[in-house]
């Protein structure tokens, strides 16, 4: 089925999905679909489209809420680079990120945040890969 | 030792423990120290001192990566009511705090989300309680 | 909005809803929607519209998988009680929900496990009050 | 001391992770044997001695269990590869072991899920190089 | 089947749960054995007659390793209280535990280190109340 | 500024993060510090400086508290081959090791006791190539 014919909360995810995460993101659900793509479709059309599409919440403070969730969890490296690299699209300054990297040793512990500055050591490296 | 005697870390903490929490937050390290009196001061250092009383993240973007962490891990309930009322006395509205946590059922599940939704129903009744 | 005339996935979700949880889950919704009525939504759209609908795995193992996680993740005791109940609604036995409690001792560790078995007695008790 | 003259438990568990594992678990062992031997002695003795030997249920219901659990957690990967492997050995077909896997991110969040089918992917490429 | 027809692995756990945990311990698992007495059973063989048994680790080393962690994950209440109990039951002093629970704001947070002191607070006054 | 210009605290804190961990430790905070430079400070001033120098839980205890926490919460490998390093350190065996990690089997389950078998090997392995 071509993107064309999908429905509105997909193509509103798709345009979201676009504005927060750029080439970075249909990556990962690019890869993603091979081995499951109706998770793919769900990703786009929950979280994009049904989500981060709502009006209550700006942009920016989402992917703080996103940032500090996947830090304190720790559960999902990758995932939490991604986001990084989406906090720095949508108008986060790196310090900033450093900041609520850092905040998370108080409700996380340390180790958690070391590892939240690992993963934004890798997503500034590939952020500014890119942008040359 | 009177809070006069105490080093900068622990006055700068404290007054931001008051302006972040109010009485609340005043009354939760009372409760704490009957027990453990170094936490409750390690607490007011660390956190308040240290970490919230940087420049470099505002305080309401801070309470939101609170907010969305501990509803994430779902471990501490009271915690994240004590937070939610802090994100009302620093600017977040009741719509805000409710994206975040819905937010959060992208990250950590609809249980989390919910539970978290649970916090924020007590919280707003606490808060609205003593602004009567 | 009637019910009527909302989406196709709310329709079939909340059919869905009803086959596994039967009233217990539409008060569970009804109680989150006081506060968040989105997220009530959502959940009766995504997990049960779009993902208990899907064709490709029966709802006894569906159910099954739920009860492992929510047991061995141990963040959720209400709704935990809540899918026992919907265990026990689509065919699994008690012996079979002890079994999948007792086997996450080896995933999740001892403590998680007896707290799940206390999550089941609660569960088996407001499924016998229903009952008669 | 030879294989003859360990316990019934001992026994009993090595033929059931044959027949769970077959060659993929006994790997998995000889490599923790050589620093934590009573461990893997242990693993033989409890989770396949004491608890998938038990009657009470199917070993296709118990590998449903581990898989959500094991997604839910995040927090081992390889075991995830393992159990997921053993899920096909059982009869669970892979688009069966997808749809458990996407059900997780209704319980545990998207990350998790999307991490579960990462460890899926590679699971089924072990399983069908091992078929050939 | 009497105590005297159990296993020696049995005998061996019943008599290091009695060690531990004194009467507290055998209530736990009483009030589990009402609807999970395999369970039951399990723990006192693993945990207390395979683990707790084994030489290799004094027993309040094993207390300290267990306070910790039930601080850290933050998921079992309870069963905090129980093992703080059973520390000062082996010689850990208050003040120890104390300490134990307060290093565990660095590797999992403040929230996580406070309801362990809320544990500590249970656990200490139920100990006393044995003991007049 | 200089070391010398240092706070008590971060003084302290250096002493005891020598003590614990050696060269290890300093190599840890160092690469830390090229991205988040602060939070390295922090760990020095809270962990090392306040935690860890407090004189009510001997350092031996401590290694203990933490080996298991980290075991137990999974989610820090790094951490806790570093800690497992100190742990030989400050006079932990390698058996005594062992059974701390062992006996998280009971507490998070076996993956999370597997997992750190897989660290202790490569913690041992980097304490004896130091040690020649």
């Amino acid at each position: 089925m071509s993107k064309d014919q999908k429905s509105d909360r997909f193509k509103k995810g798709w345009a979201k999905l676009q504005e927060v995460h750029g080439q970075v993101g249909q990556d990962v659900l690019d890869e993603l679909a091979e081995t499951a793509p109706a998770l793919s479709e769900f990703i786009i059309e929950y979280p994009y489209g049904d989500i981060y599409s709502r009006p209550g919440l700006d942009v920016r403070s989402r992917q703080i809420a996103t940032i500090s969730a996947l830090t304190a969890m720790g559960n999902a490296h990758k995932e939490l680079t991604v986001h990084i690299q989406a906090g720095l699209n949508v108008g986060l300054t790196k310090e900033e990120i450093i900041e609520i990297i850092m905040q998370m040793s108080v409700y996380a512990g340390f180790p958690a945040a070391m590892n939240g500055i690992e993963a934004a050591k890798e997503a500034f490296e590939k952020f500014e890969a890119k942008a040359t």
